[in-house]
């Protein structure tokens, strides 16, 4: 079964990232693409974007490829604007799939589903920094990547750009709850992610959410895009389809 | 090691879909049957069939077989009759292994440990078909079967048959609680099953009421007698064996 | 990455126990040290020797190696002296490992971190042995080794040795909670320990209390020393590796 694919990043992404396993999908026979959405691309203005214009480039993005059957994937941040875009989107969607990612209940903000340390911490950094927000090296590498050699967890971090913290504070447009939408779901756990703390999780705390969801594990940490890219294709595959 | 298997099938089921991890552990050099509990063979009255008929059949097909050394194996609601017949048959019991199963208390029926949503959908479906429940194909297919393709989980579903409701809402007779009774006992969890949510868990929620036990994971869903029969025919026999 | 190790074994084994697994890693171009920690080796006094002692021993063999840059692994109660240990052997350490281990906080003894039923048999069985205690079978077979054949639990229980019970009883000398220690730190999780309950768990209660840690899981039980030596050597280099 050949499906449409978007994959939409996480914080501090491009799609540029997901390629790895965008390649690994249509070697599947799917088609996939990789948008970068508004905040995260070079010239962005980071003090001034925010979630509803995250949202906006991804709707906008969609609707121009004219993509029809979509399964639509996010990972992580990428879980709040997929959630946005979701009621816009509904007559070209097949599925939903979330890969670690925030599901926010209407008016959530992503800050409203982290610890309170996580948002102390990019309070701070974000008011030294024009509104823009980085991960510290330590972060990534122990909790977000803890399950690449340190070869791996340097290069994949020089990747990253900084992120407009408006999106993550900015709360999410919905009328209705996710489980109240009539499109199938999913929910993708890898199994080594502890971007969140265990005591916090993504699943069940965030999948559950979703009302009735299909749920699907992989191996790997929350960079699971970078240290098991073909085994994350896999998984987005027995998420994704029919 | 040749041992004596006994797989008690789940509602919907009968013994022939778990014929082929029966037949996995036969080649492994172990005796399996798989008998089709009362309230589930083609012209039973699923009007009128309750949890004790079920029990009572398959301590008749125990004893009719004079099996000894047993390992008594049940999945799911299978776990409700294994657990009602496991004193009466004691003498000729090695090891009960609940695969993902209900672990009662004295007293308890099965509804009195799934989630109320559940409950009220099966009270309606129940109450429109003469006491006879289907699991809708949307549940199943993502809640139940979710590691399977589309066609797998369709062929599967159409071998299910119609499961008498009695068996969900009348209480097991136990004397004791499992934990006190003398015998080995293991629980098998597979570890992509949400047929109940990971909110209301199959383990450690209902495995700890075995007291002292020896856990084993699987892979695969709830049925994963479908879609990992390999990988579970082994993980029932490390659950299974002294 | 050439690298050096000292695996510490946890109650009622030896360094020997760890061999396996440090010829795993061994052969991937590591130093590795097994010490047996004073209470555990042939002629010591069980009756007698407390935490501090094991500690103090450990610590001795470190500096009597003179070890550097080490990475200090400590299993199941060999948590209790690598903690201990820490903050004396600061500037020898690149890391802490956890491997389904206790984390104490500062004044907590071992006990403080078990289900009552277990210090309240090991009470029992340390008053009627001089203050030794030896862990029944059943035990070991059901919730410690549940990933072994028969044989191999009953070969790896013949290598146990009577253990020091002023160990588990003694609190730990910190001066500061192991979050606040400026070290790398990483637990590594066995997904099939069951030797505490899932109701009270390794992970995440324990390993939270590192702070900022490295999460690393691997297959097999409490005792995957002696059921999965390569798997287990592979999952201590991707935690105890920069």
């Amino acid at each position: 079964m050949a499906d449409t694919y978007v994959l939409v990043h996480g914080a501090w992404h491009t799609g540029a990232e997901l390629e790895p396993v965008a390649r690994a999908l249509r070697a599947a026979g799917h088609t996939v693409l990789c948008p970068t959405l508004a905040g995260n691309r070079p010239d962005d203005d980071r003090s001034r974007i925010g979630l509803a214009d995250a949202v906006a480039s991804l709707v906008e993005f969609v609707e121009a490829n004219d993509l029809r059957q979509l399964r639509l994937v996010g990972h992580s941040y990428g879980g709040m604007v997929i959630s946005g875009a979701a009621a816009r989107l509904l007559p070209r969607l097949a599925r939903l799939v979330y890969v670690n990612a925030f599901v926010p209940q209407p008016g959530e903000s992503l800050n409203d589903m982290v610890p309170p340390h996580y948002k102390a911490l990019f309070d701070t950094i974000a008011a030294a920094n024009g509104n823009a927000v980085m991960l510290p090296f330590a972060i990534w590498r122990e909790a977000f990547i803890n399950d690449a050699d340190h070869e791996l967890a340097t290069s994949a971090y020089a990747a990253l750009n900084p992120h407009p913290y408006r999106t993550f504070t900015e709360p999410v447009a919905l009328e209705q709850p996710l489980a109240a939408l009539t499109v199938g779901k999913s929910y993708l756990n890898c199994v080594l992610d502890t971007a969140l703390p265990a005591s916090l999780p993504w699943h069940p705390r965030l999948s559950e959410r979703l009302g009735l969801f299909r749920y699907v594990e992989c191996a790997g940490s929350h960079e699971a895009w970078f240290t098991q890219p073909t085994a994350l294709a896999q998984a987005i595959e027995a998420a994704g389809r029919d």
